[in-house]
């Protein structure tokens, strides 16, 4: 198949488009660096250098044969996507292209103004390129679990059947997420629905939870073509920032009292999430969406696995609960069901000691690259 | 009170001022004159010539001694926005700027994603304005009925009990728009409610069904000060629409088979329920939503009644239906509550045969001016 990869630049993007390209399918990647360039302004650069993204697909191509083509552009612009798409003919398109981080977007104006524009208007040229040059193409995007919240009944899979006062109508699953970042992914879904609904689009929309690792089949190739490893308050998500401050002998940073559950998943299993909704499409003009984890944990649970995974390679890890600097439930329930891609063949990888231990023992070898001073939180939410 | 009207230079915007100086209230009124110049664009120039909105005040304060400050500006300018609530420490902001035709927003990638940028960013700064510079300030947000959609159950005032398994939630009413304007106004909903949960803002958002009408005590102070009375197919509402139709001779255009059922209002309504809305506050941070609308009726309905105001007068009104251009259910399920304005105090003025009569004879006045080639729909929805 012919597939673009938005965002190919991303923790996520970048291993996807290799991943589909060992696969055998012919890979574009775009990215504008935005992610880059918002690391750099915040001092918040990743744990291991990463060549850019057409170096990297250079050194993939010399040590596999496989080609990805590199695009640096916005997907904002849409004279760039008219040109993509033109060329690339894409049968699907995976969505990555957003301002990732959620304390980011909650840092002021100008950082929240340029996540809600980055964000919606990649999504309205992605649906708008599809439109006027692909109009069959599958766009499989990267939603969020923190699109749902935390609400007080079971999370189905984006759609809910609801009974009232004697009728029935189903319905998109309704949405409360807790920063302006995942609230973008929210609209992001808003957007989507309307324009299947009105020109027949067909998308799957993957409601992810946070990710966590840094190894995959083609990363272990080389390191140089590892995905950007971020442990900082701004980009990195809660397990790879807990084993970076493993390593470090930081305290682990545990957000207040620590029962916010989420439901997480090993970066390979976003790469077969992924893989799985491209070869198993929805029917046209269908909106699918599928919850995106495999396992649940509270903080406290995720706090106490690394440090149990230090403490068989012999750190020493306390956990150091912090005032909380985002404002949301501590204590919740949280019942989300997630048999939809199992449905499509997901072989979860479960987050093990062994697993632990192996991205412990790989961090260790950038112990030295660690600045103290980007673990703690320096957003507040308000 | 201190009230910005944003968006001042609309249909509802420019009488909403005036009603609002006319109370006593100390008003600003801000517009970029996106409509205006939107209506040039695309040939859908008002029936009657309107002063721009710097004359209208000159000319309404020569009338009443009562001022109206006005600035020409975009709401969607930070700076702006800045300087305009530093001036007035609103106690409240009503937010009608917003591109508000739906047909237009159908036209094409430029004309949707201007309606995107302009609405969504208008919405933003007005929440950023209210959290930098007044943070009390009450938001008296436009939104529309038609956010809901036509769902086979009834429609709340903008939240609903869900009860799943066995486990219940309030959430906001699900929405399911007809046309990419109708979804900005979602995903304004979905803005606001985030900043409300997170900031504590203070809003009121009004779903206000299709608006009919062109007096009201101010406007009958002097020709000039008539809000700008729309009888295309981008701007025009189909009441209006078909009063003008019928003073023309033209078949009255019901899109398709006409069993489309909305809730209609009169534009005095309108104003009270702006000043209902604002007199009685919702708690401080608190997301207030209130559907705004009086009467429900079909299209059908609606073309009897003008065709019928329009036999009192010795009008000869056939009735046509076309080709529906739009794609919406033609048959449908429609039981949206009403009763919270009514609860605040509103008193309904109905569409009496009288009402329509008194409209169709006010436009036959300007019966000259009436361009027939832009009564017919020009844009379809696929």
């Amino acid at each position: 198949m012919r597939i673009i990869v938005l965002g190919g630049d991303g923790y996520l993007g970048w291993p996807t488009a290799m991943h589909l390209a060992a696969r055998g399918h012919e890979v574009w990647a775009i990215d504008n660096y935005l992610r880059r360039q918002i690391a750099l302004e915040t001092c918040s650069e990743p744990l291991i250098p990463t060549p850019n993204l057409t170096d990297r697909a250079a050194i993939y191509q010399t040590l596999t044969d496989q080609r990805i083509h590199v695009t640096i552009g916005d997907c904002t612009d849409r004279t760039v996507m008219a040109q993509l798409f033109a060329e690339a003919r894409p049968d699907a398109v995976v969505h990555y292209a957003e301002q990732p981080s959620a304390p980011f977007s909650m840092m002021g104006y100008d950082a929240a103004r340029r996540t809600l524009r980055n964000n919606l208007e990649a999504t309205f040229n992605t649906i708008w390129a599809c439109l006027e040059h692909a109009p069959d193409c599958h766009i499989v995007k990267l939603g969020t679990m923190g699109e749902y919240g935390t609400p007080n009944i079971d999370i189905e899979e984006g759609w809910i059947e609801i009974e009232h006062k004697g009728r029935k109508e189903k319905f998109l699953f309704p949405r409360a997420a807790g920063s302006l970042y995942h609230t973008t992914k929210v609209l992001d879904t808003d957007l989507l629905w309307f324009y299947v609904r009105i020109h027949g689009l067909t998308v799957t929309d993957l409601m992810q939870g946070p990710v966590y690792g840094l190894a995959t089949p083609e990363t272990d190739l080389d390191e140089r073509l590892l995905p950007n490893f971020h442990y900082d308050d701004i980009f990195g998500t809660v397990v790879n920032r807990f084993l970076v401050q493993a390593v470090a002998g930081v305290p682990l940073t545990v957000y207040g009292s620590g029962g916010q559950t989420r439901g997480y998943l090993n970066l390979n299993d976003t790469l077969q999430c992924v893989e799985l909704a491209i070869a198993r499409p929805p029917a046209a003009g269908e909106l699918r969406i599928l919850n995106q984890f495999t396992e649940t944990f509270t903080v406290n649970d995720l706090a106490e696995r690394v440090a149990g995974a230090g403490r068989a390679i012999g750190l020493d890890v306390p956990i150091k609960p912090i005032a909380n600097p985002r404002k949301e439930r501590e204590q919740h329930y949280y019942q989300p069901v997630h048999s939809g891609l199992i449905e499509l063949g997901l072989e979860p990888h479960l987050m093990s000691e062994e697993v632990l231990v192996a991205m412990l023992e790989r961090v260790r070898r950038y112990a030295d690259r660690i600045d103290r001073a980007r673990i703690l939180p320096r957003v507040r939410w308000n």
